[in-house]
């Protein structure tokens, strides 16, 4: 009998050419195939909650896959995690029934209906080491309170298409922002970013233009004269993916996922 | 005039092969001695505090060599910065007066008082991507207050023969371990060891041993039986390098190096 198996997956995105599956190979979905394939000796094709760009991390990717193996939740988890490398690992897995002639089967990006990215910036004068490939830099001094206010612009049902990477595949460029925090701990700033879906390179973008305004290049409303333009020409340049986590995606109950608790206020390595 | 320069160095470790020059080349020293080549354009050979093995972190490395060169102290930091790869930075520099004739100069070295080690294990039953190169790893449970008893054995003037490689250099294995404090924050457990000096893997065994005594496999007081043994063979396999970091060097306060500030308790990214 056909199931669908549902995993939550974390990954170090900095080695990988990004999620989706490439001819050349190298990416987060490939390596995870190729995993799945050594556990179980069959071609298995996956689907995942929200495609990732090189070098972006997934805390808690979603993916799922049908397959009609029955294996228990431990070897889904540890026998595949055998077949991936170091920097790819799932965390838990769930299986739940598959009715082909239903509508209301289970799917990891249909049935989200909120995703969260967390950017992490190292706000300091001196490049640190110890944050490369793990969090974004800015030398310039950045006010917390200027950036609130700006990321206020975004909030609620808009037209991002002015933070809208050119290649972007999504139907429609008008998502739900249902909140922006952004907390700093000494040297670190996190920018945690909440939405019903997000559009490529949109929350790269949109901390782009918050670090403009954070650095006093701009004034906070210019977040909403960027957003009402529509036009990616006048936001700032893509920020750098190194900081970037997508950290969690939301589900309807119903599924009882056993994923992880998203904590508001991330705790540094503070002793840096 | 020749003068001594002092540099605190940060450095991810994992792609070196550790500290000291090599033939080969690939060390932080060798990286860090050709930053200075190109930023001086003299042949510059530095002296460090603690030289740290392949795959060991520096948080906060101390570092000194000899110039007539004069510089101020900012493009000491990011004159150099800008000749060193992503995973080496230097953090703060000091210059201080060199008198060929005294046996008070500053030597990174020999003018250290102590030294600070972390250790980072990521206890969890499940691997962490996002603890890569960053953290060991255990997977069976600890038990922090078995392995703090069992610390308590290593504290004091000892000899730590049976917690020293081999191929370990120093003059003589007695040293002072001034304190050991262990700490858990969710699934990361902090190992922090201040003492004279270490020997040679000293650090990743005696953490190797702990843990032995965390999961129940030994009992906390043999922990002292190791020690008084003397005998290499006892100890537990030296553990991996990846959650080592070299934090904190201390010198007398004459010596007015800008350091950063150790924190007594390291908080962690803990929204993994």
């Amino acid at each position: 009998m056909l199931k669908r198996i549902v995993l939550g997956v974390q990954y170090d995105g900095s080695p990988w050419r990004g999620w989706q599956t490439q001819p050349e190979g190298n990416t987060v979905q490939d390596v995870l195939e190729h995993g799945l394939l050594q556990f179980t000796g069959s071609k298995i094709r996956t689907t995942c909650a929200g495609r990732t760009d090189a070098g972006v991390h997934g805390i808690e990717q979603v993916v799922h896959f049908d397959t009609e193996l029955t294996r228990n939740m431990y070897s889904w988890i540890n026998g595949v995690n055998t077949f991936l490398p170091d920097s790819v690992a799932i965390q838990w897995a769930k299986e739940l029934p598959l009715d082909p002639d239903s509508e209301d089967n289970f799917h990891a990006r249909f049935s989200a209906r909120a995703r969260t990215y967390h950017y992490i910036l190292h706000n300091s004068k001196i490049r640190s080491p110890m944050w490369l490939q793990r969090a974004g830099w800015q030398f310039r001094p950045l006010d917390v309170d200027r950036m609130r206010e700006g990321a206020a612009y975004l909030l609620g049902e808009q037209d991002f298409s002015a933070f809208r990477a050119s290649g972007c595949q999504a139907k429609s460029p008008v998502k739900h922002m249902y909140s922006i925090k952004i907390t700093r701990q000494g040297e670190m700033i996190v920018f945690t970013l909440r939405a019903s879906a997000f559009l490529h390179h949109m929350v790269r973008n949109i901390v782009g233009s918050l670090i403009f305004v954070g650095t006093g290049k701009r004034e906070p409303r210019w977040m909403g004269e960027v957003l009402e333009s529509r036009n990616r020409e006048i936001a700032a340049p893509t920020f750098s993916p190194d900081g970037l986590y997508l950290a969690r995606i939301d589900y309807e109950d119903k599924w009882q996922l056993p994923q992880k608790e998203l904590l508001d206020t991330p705790a540094f390595l503070s002793f840096l």
